[in-house]
Order: structure tokens, then sequence, then C-alpha cells
């Protein structure tokens, strides 16, 4: 509760009787307060509409005289502002009816005696002053409530339409390429994300795609899926160009990227995995750049942990990246997820949380049944941004 | 003001006479209060500190016969709580040193009346309540300031980091090519910029360079910004490797970048002022996508508003551009601007800023005099982005 900074008011006294009112204007000042003083309610109400007085003091006969009217007035006109009535009379009906509409505070003769006039101003003096304190300091607080909520739905509506920008620049859910649906999904972390998944067709029957993880998240990292999304945008279309074009090979993607982030100078480094799925020879070609956890083929039934390690796009200049091959079932299921996933997986070591997205791996269909295993909803308040794609072939 | 939403309070009552104690538990019982009573201060303490009642009434004399321990420590213990003395005496000092220890009120034996009584409680009772309201109210506030200070450093923290990967993407400024001198400045109207700009040798005395203003501001904008880094750093890469290279055509640029820009589906559209100073030949070569305002040229102390117009990029798929070439003197000044610097002349026609700017353009040598001829300041609070290029040769 703060305190009243000040102890002396500025007070209206309002009495008819010229004896009483001359003695409560020595007391008053004598006590240090300020004091305004009048003889009838009509100018004592112009008065105070003047002056904005911390504390009333009004004799009660007056008061009733008019119907109390004046305290009516001014409970409307000013609320915080304590009213004291005086009375030379000893009618403790005089008392009710002043507390009754709306006086604090009722002083009786014997109450006339300097002290207890300056103890019962000082009470009336803290009211006034502490609603008044509470007042600016509720506006103030309010004021700065305004302020921020402004300044955050500012950043919100911007990240959003940042958002909005960025999930653009994402390729469709679901994708088909001949017998085999492809499907991803992003839950990022704040607005934007640092995790990005693309995909495509090279030739007539193969599909190109990478997930990738940028270091951190936000708009930083959302910055460099952008550079992202712009080189393999022209790699895409470079394919697309020479139709005979039907070999894509993916360590020369990923060192393609290394190159260009560096040239870039961004600061951000990112993890990749990135493959081509060739549905015709039923091949898998697929480099690593420090992904983790490992991607996950599901031939006929049986679960391959997808091996191979690399360091990281964007942090050394002359990188190289092994190449693997692995066959491709009849029916497969390739499931890569980044390793913002490790977080949403109920707590376990490492090779535990491994363990637990095989098993998921082995009933998913599409992205939405490995969003439901792993519980993943719109509104999660995630650590790290969650990248999953889910590349089926039925 | 919060009015109490209830007008029967939890009072304690200590008064060591059963007669008066029990009138006064028989009397705010009566009025719809809920009264505990007891006759001794130690006991009543404890039941406060059990009850934490809104009203407490106190026998005086107890209080005076153990100096207001109870005053004081209730005071302590809860500085909202009000406390009325009474008093069976007439002993006005008794009041007077009940109010000096904190009691909010104090009812002399002609106040014993239910009425008076009922009134007295229900001001205190008043106090207490709006006491306990407005803590209340400052406290949801407060915490409400503290969520929302919260939610936006963390936002603001993301932009920020984002903000400098955004100008790690800039060019330095100064940048010195033979005698020429190139400085620029941006200043976002929010954290990210939708203006960029770009400058690079090209073969040994060439200067290629653009400014542009994306469509909006903030992270959408600057996602854009960040493909356009992309798409130029490749083309001066391209460049570069080719050593002979000594031309850029600044309308293929365009053309180049508005044909990615449309295949990356962002929704975003950009104004460009592009071009190609050869410092041998003494020629600008420059093309214009809807850039504005003009850029101005000083040829040795004459100023040229240099002509041209074009599409935005981004917009439709196949767009051809303009290309311009002018003499450039001995000495030069080339100023551009984007059109965020519109709002930051002194208000005018468009014409008249157009004026105001080839006057500044007159005396600029490079970006810091632009900057402080347009009295622009790094937390300007500015509607638009402001992108400023300046190429000079002394």
């Amino acid at each position: 509760m703060p305190k009243p900074d000040q102890e002396h008011g500025y007070i209206l006294v309002i009495e008819q009787e010229t004896a009483m009112r001359h003695w409560l204007v020595t007391q008053l000042s004598g006590q240090g307060h300020t004091v305004d003083a009048c003889d009838v309610l009509s100018v004592g109400l112009e008065c105070f509409r003047a002056g904005n007085h911390d504390v009333v003091i009004a004799d009660y006969l007056s008061l009733k005289a008019q119907n109390s009217t004046f305290l009516k007035t001014l409970a409307e006109e000013a609320p915080d502002t304590p009213v004291i009535t005086v009375c030379s009379g000893d009618d403790i009906n005089n008392a009710i009816g002043a507390l009754q509409n709306g006086a604090v505070d009722h002083l009786f003769p014997q109450h006339l005696n300097p002290e207890v006039l300056g103890l019962r101003v000082q009470k009336a003096l803290e009211r006034s002053l502490l609603l008044r304190q509470n007042r600016q300091y509720r506006q103030q607080l309010e004021a700065a409530n305004t302020e921020l909520e402004r300044s955050l739905e500012l950043l919100q509506e911007d990240q959003e339409a940042g958002r909005r920008v960025q999930f653009r620049l994402l390729p469709p859910s679901p994708f088909e390429i001949m017998d085999c649906v492809v499907t991803h999904r992003i839950f990022p972390s704040l607005y934007l994300s640092g995790d990005f998944v693309e995909y495509f067709k090279v030739g007539e029957n193969k599909l190109g795609f990478y997930l990738a993880d940028v270091s951190g998240h936000g708009a930083a990292s959302a910055f460099v899926t952008v550079f992202l999304k712009a080189v393999t945008n022209r790699l895409q279309r470079h394919y697309e160009k020479k139709t005979q074009v039907n070999y894509v090979s993916p360590s020369r993607v990923l060192a393609d990227i290394n190159a260009e982030l560096n040239a870039m100078h961004m600061g951000k480094h990112l993890a990749m995995f990135c493959g081509v799925v060739d549905l015709v020879n039923n091949r898998l070609t697929y480099s690593v750049a420090a992904h983790y956890p490992p991607p996950l083929l599901i031939n006929d039934g049986d679960v391959l942990s997808l091996a191979g390690k690399g360091l990281p796009l964007g942090l050394f200049k002359e990188v190289n990246y092994e190449e693997h091959v692995v066959s491709l079932g009849e029916r497969f299921t390739l499931m890569a997820a980044s390793d913002g996933v490790l977080d949403v997986l109920p707590k376990g070591s490492a090779s535990e949380k491994e363990k637990q997205l095989q098993e998921i791996a082995m009933h998913v269909n599409s992205v939405d049944d490995l969003v439901s295993a792993l519980q993943l909803s719109k509104d999660a308040a995630l650590p790290d941004d969650v990248a999953l794609l889910v590349i089926k072939r039925a």
C-alpha cells in the first residue's frame, strides 16, 4: 500500500456560523493545511469546483436544510473527496443523516477540540490521498498494460505474417508421385520455424527431398530456411529444364548448399537429411549432414535405422558428404524427424527414444498418424521446432 | 473506483465488559455481519490471526491498559484492517489516543446507538473492502504486466536475433572501389527490414548495386530480402568465377530476380533500382522496377533525376525492363532512397518532397550526411523502412 506522501491537505470549510468558521480555519491553518472558507453551500460548491480540495468540512445544519443536495452533488462529481460534517447541536440523528448521505465522518461538539479535529482530518486526508494514489497507480498500470499489449500485438502480427510467408514456401502435403504419398508437418516453437522440409519430382519417377534443421529457432533461423528454399528452388528448376535429367546427387546438393551458406555469412549452420527415392529401381540414395535422430525405413515390415553421418552445413568451407544407397521394398515407409521430436517423446535415454520412434514408425501411414502418436497439437508450447516427414508406398 | 460488492463483513469484537460485548454482537449480527467475540486482547489477536476479519472493534480501555500493543501489532500484521475503538467513558483523550495509535474511528457512548454503530462499521468495512479490492486489482494488473513483458521480451529477442542475421547480409559501409566510396544505411520500421541494399565489384573497375523495397515491412518482407541476397550472392559468385566477365546487365538482373521470385510463391512483390557504374568509361547503366522516389545523380554540381519506370518484381511472369545509360562526371554523387524516406521529409506534395531531396543531395558526401539532413535516429519510430544509398566519386 503506498503511503500518502504528504500530511497537509487543501481543505474547504463551509460553515455559516462565523465564530465556528474562524475557529476551524485557524485550527486547520495552524496545523499546516491550506484552507478556503465560505459561509453558504452554493458558494462552497463553486469554490470546490475551482479548487478540487482534498477534504471538505461542512456544517450539517446547512446540508440538512437543503436536503443534503450538496452531499449528493459532491458524491457524484468527486466521489473520492471525503466530507466531514460538523454540528453545533448534540442530536445523534444529525450524525446518522450525515453518514447516511455520504459523509465519511461527523464531528460532535466535544470533537471540536484541536487535536481530535486534526486527527479526524488526517484520517479523511489519508483516505483521499490513498484513493487518489490508488487511482493514479492503477491508471499507470492500465496504460502500461495497454502499451505492452499493443507492442505485443504488433510483434505477434508481424511474426504471424512472417509465418504465413514461410509456410507458403513449404511443399504441398499430401504430395503424390506414382504410387507413393509424401506428407509433412512443421510445428514451430515460436511463430517462425528453423526447421524446413522440401520435396519435388526429379524426372518422371524419382522424388528428391530433404528435411533441414537450422541451429536455434525463431526469426534468425527462419531466415536460413528462406535461403535454403531459394537454393533448392533453383536446383529444382535447373533439373526441370533439362528434361533428360533423371539423376540428383544428395551429397552434391549438400555440398552446394554448404558452399552457398558459407558465402552468405549468416552465422548459422544446419543439419540435413537429403535423399532421392527411385520408384522404378526401388532404391533410396541419401546423405546425412549432422541429422539426428536417424531416419527410419520400414521395408515390408522391417525397421531399418538409416546409418550415415556428416558435418553440419554452413560451418566449414570444403566438406564432402558420403552417399548411401539402400533398397526399397515393394511397400515401404520412410520417416524422418528433426531433433525437436526428442523433446516431445516420453522421457528416456537417447537410445530409448530412438526405440520409441521405431515402434511408432511401424504403424505410420501418413504424418497425421505420427502427429497423433506424438500427441502434438497446434498450440503445444515446444522448446524446439519439430519437423516431420513421411514418404509411404502402400 | 470499484464499489465493494458486499455490505456485510466478518467482524471481530474484543470487549471485556460482558453486557457491552453482547450488545455489540447482537446488533452487528442483527445487521447481517458475521461476528466473532472475545473478552481479552491476547485471545482477540489469536482469533484475528485465525480469521483475518474485515473489521475489528476493540474496547479502548483494554488497549490503553497494554499501551496499545495490540493496535501496533495489528497495524504491522494487517495494515489494511480497520480497527474501531469503543469506550464506556466520555474522555476525549481516549479518542485522541485511539486515533493516534491507528484506530480509524472511535465510538463514544452516544454512538452506541444501533444505527450509528451500523454506519460506522459500514464506513470501516467500505475502507477495508476498497483496500482489498485495490490490492487484488493491482496484483492482477502487475501479474498481467509481468506476463506481457515476458512474452514481449521473448518476441523482441527473437526479432533482435533475426535482425542481427539480416544485417549480416548487408554489404560493408563504407565500401571503396577505385576512387569511389559507397555507403548505405537501413532504418527498419520494426526490427526486421523489408528494404535491402547490395553492391559488389564487377570485374576490376565496375560496381554493381541495387536498392530494394519489399512490399510491407517486418518479418514477412525481411524473408524476401534473404531470398534476394541468395539470388544476388549467386549472381555475384557467378561473375567472380568467370574472371573475364566485365558486364552485368541491370535489366537482366531484374528479369532473373522476377522469375525466381515468382517461382518462390511468397506472395510478396518489390521495387528495385539496380545499376552498374563503369568507373573507367564514366557511365551508369541502370534499370528501374517501380522504384520511387527517382534516384538522383549529381554530375559536377548538376542534379539529374533519373528517369525510368517498370513493373514491380514478383507480380508478373514475363516482364522486360528498360535499360538506361547516363554519363558520369569526373566528380559525381549517386543517391537513392526507398519510399520510406518520403515519410521523414517535412510535409509537402510529392514533387515538393522530390525537390527537398534534390536540395539535400547537393551537399551529400556520404550516407552520414544524408542521415543527419533527414534527422534520422536509431530509435526513430518510422511508419516504413528507410533505405539509403550513396555512391560518391570526389
